[in-house]
């Protein structure tokens, strides 16, 4: 009987020659991860445990959450992940000005890789099963443990094979495949299972649509969210992975309790209504216009070249209505000066946007751009739960690039073909 | 007996044909000034007058402070002023994305003009001094009363001339002649004065630099700081001023409370040392190294496209210390745009500096940039008070762009001719 990309991954790890879902493990980790509100909890537990790290180039340290400082409690936290990058000499420590959202700039720079066992403190590690990765988001006890061991146990999860068909049409991105998926599975439609994507249709999706697909896996309540390695992978990691790295494949004869079909011709733009990721509308069967106040373009999510890309192409010669307020958040400085580069920045300032240092700031109700009472906000990001962004009684609509500029020009929730 | 251009200023707007020092005038304003923080209550006392605006072209309402929103209180704040703006169709509001920093789009967009009398509940509305104009900074109270009656009571300030000779010399900028000044006369050694600028060195003084020294009159406890109009105004206001202004000229036996002289030439690089404005120190001066951990680039004191120039100039071809984290915060839309196309911005991207939409941000200590317990900071914003910038034992040392772009290269604080 085959194993799944997970099993393989994780038997890998463990050293074992093969796991089966529902099996407890031990596995060797490749990459620890945390950010400013995780890793000074994570920095307790390591200091309790009185060892040195176990390896100061496979822990990343990205204070990306409530940086730069928005407050004194936010400095302090700052500075205690600081002095820990200092005292353990941690590689992939990331200071301001350097530093950009985790989950973009660990793909980015090439310290995640295919195969790669990787666990965060922070849920959307996930992101990195875009790269052929098992990745997940673990609590800070379980992240302090690791930088002191190396190791952590998994339950190897069972996998949904999520069979993608058809090629994605214009004006659709990774956003829509995966808010339809998990509106068609439920935002407990993997509990601690793996989403291990397949089919001819993943050939039609950029790493950028992959990455925000993964990101995602944890709004179904999945443990990963995992990519074949093909072409698009390869030539994606090939300038950035400096070490050696092992893809997985699933076996033909691999075990899944459940088969998920999405034809991407099919899909059509949609939108994840307050207050749950899979609320999700097609925004042509919205009846009644939805005003907006504001739009955030960014995150782990949507926050890369290709999303500032699309969002520049819509806006190109129009501006943000009246009484709406966009915000541009470019995932890391090299997004950012990569826009630059491209125009896309100088699209959003004419546009009238607001454009920001990286930083995950609104996505979690951080900072640069938390809304009041009664306000709504097209996101790109990928929470929608109530108060998320602010205020209880805000709400927060998840959408893709395309949609969310789009409904930034015309002031309400509407598709890039409604802007003439 | 001649009057002094403060006292022209309030005789003209009070309609009288002179006023002295010491007198109590009532004068019709010409711009009304509030921010996200101060127009909330303002709005209040409007309100409990009762009254329409007294004029919707002359009430600018810019939410720069908190904005774009750092939580929801702040949201909140935002949402009065943007309600109180599209109720009483304000010309001048501006929305996240077309906002910059109050002090810098008012001259730059040509709301204040040579001759104008202007009240904002900011203290650093005496900036509009530097285009010609008597400008100062008011209570919420009397700002919210001057909304409705357009009408607000001064008393005409007796007035310090500053007479500049000689010529700027390279590497010196209008910080280091105001910090220069301060340090002269002290916190309050112009309190409830104006302070008025004359002779022949005005000329070696671009207006970056005069909007930088008028900024920062209230640091002396200046009524305000007002600049003679001379050809750099009028190139400066040429296409920016919209509506029929006169400038105002001091007559030659007007009568100063004092005289201070000041010999550009003489002019080195100063920081002012935590925790007052006036604690002027020449760089040379410094003895023991002062290392720092943070260094701001920005604010409506030096947020201007020439402060980044000389920021951008520094910093080509090197990268931000290790260990020390530099913000550079463009004044407004206009500046962060012209300084993308100029390549500062990229500049600063390659040297590892975070750059922030235009904001006041961390120099209230408002977010983009708040201090630990035991940081140090140096900063181009005005005011190094306790605590103002973050933790009660975080230090703030003031000083121009050379100077902080070169210390933030060298991690300590610097000159610019230290880079090499």
């Amino acid at each position: 009987m085959g194993m799944t990309m997970s099993e393989k991954i994780l038997a890998k790890h463990a050293g074992l020659e093969r796991v089966e879902a529902g099996q407890l493990v031990t596995c060797k980790l490749d990459m620890v991860l945390a950010n400013d509100i995780t890793a000074p909890p994570s920095i307790k537990i390591f200091e309790s445990i009185g060892r040195p790290v176990f390896d100061n180039e496979k822990i990343a340290l990205v204070p990306d959450h409530f940086q730069p400082a928005k407050d004194i409690k936010s400095a302090e936290l700052a500075k205690i992940v600081r002095d820990f990058a200092v005292k353990h000499k941690i590689v992939h420590y990331f200071e301001q000005g350097r530093v950009g959202i985790e989950h973009v700039i660990l793909p980015e720079q090439g310290i995640v890789a295919p195969g790669m066992l990787t666990i965060g403190a922070d849920s959307h590690t996930c992101t990195y099963g875009a790269v052929n990765g098992f990745a997940t988001g673990v609590g800070s006890t379980d992240l302090g443990a690791a930088m002191a061991t190396g190791e952590a146990w998994f339950k190897v999860p069972q996998a949904i094979k999520v069979e993608l068909t058809g090629k994605k049409p214009a004006g659709i991105s990774g956003k829509d495949v995966i808010l339809t998926l998990i509106g068609q599975i439920g935002v407990d439609g993997a509990l601690y299972k793996s989403l291990e994507f397949a089919g001819e249709g993943v050939k039609s999706l950029t790493m950028t649509d992959r990455l925000t697909i993964s990101n995602m896996a944890i709004e179904a309540g999945g443990k990963a969210g995992i990519f074949p390695y093909d072409e698009i992978t390869a030539e994606y990691v090939k300038d950035r992975v400096k070490k050696p790295f092992e893809p997985v494949a699933a076996d033909d004869d691999a075990v899944y309790c459940q088969v998920v079909k999405i034809d991407l011709s099919t899909l059509k733009p949609v939108v994840a209504f307050p207050h749950l990721p899979g609320n999700t509308k097609r925004v042509e069967d919205i009846k009644e216009p939805i005003a907006i106040q504001q739009v955030i373009i960014g995150s782990c999510t949507n926050g890369r070249l290709e999303d500032l890309q699309i969002a520049a192409e819509v806006f190109k010669g129009h501006k943000v209505a009246d009484g709406v307020r966009c915000i541009v958040i470019p995932g890391s400085p090299a997004v950012y000066k990569e826009a630059m580069k491209l125009g896309y920045i100088d699209t959003f300032i004419d546009a009238d946007c607001a454009v920001s240092t990286p930083t995950c700031g609104p996505c979690l109700g951080g900072y640069m751009g938390i809304m009041a009472a009664g306000e709504k906000c097209v996101s790109t990001t990928n929470r929608n739960f109530r108060g998320r962004m602010g205020h209880v009684d805000s709400e927060v609509y998840l959408a893709g690039p395309h949609v969310a500029a789009a409904s930034a020009i015309l002031g309400r929730i509407a598709t890039a073909e409604e802007v003439q």
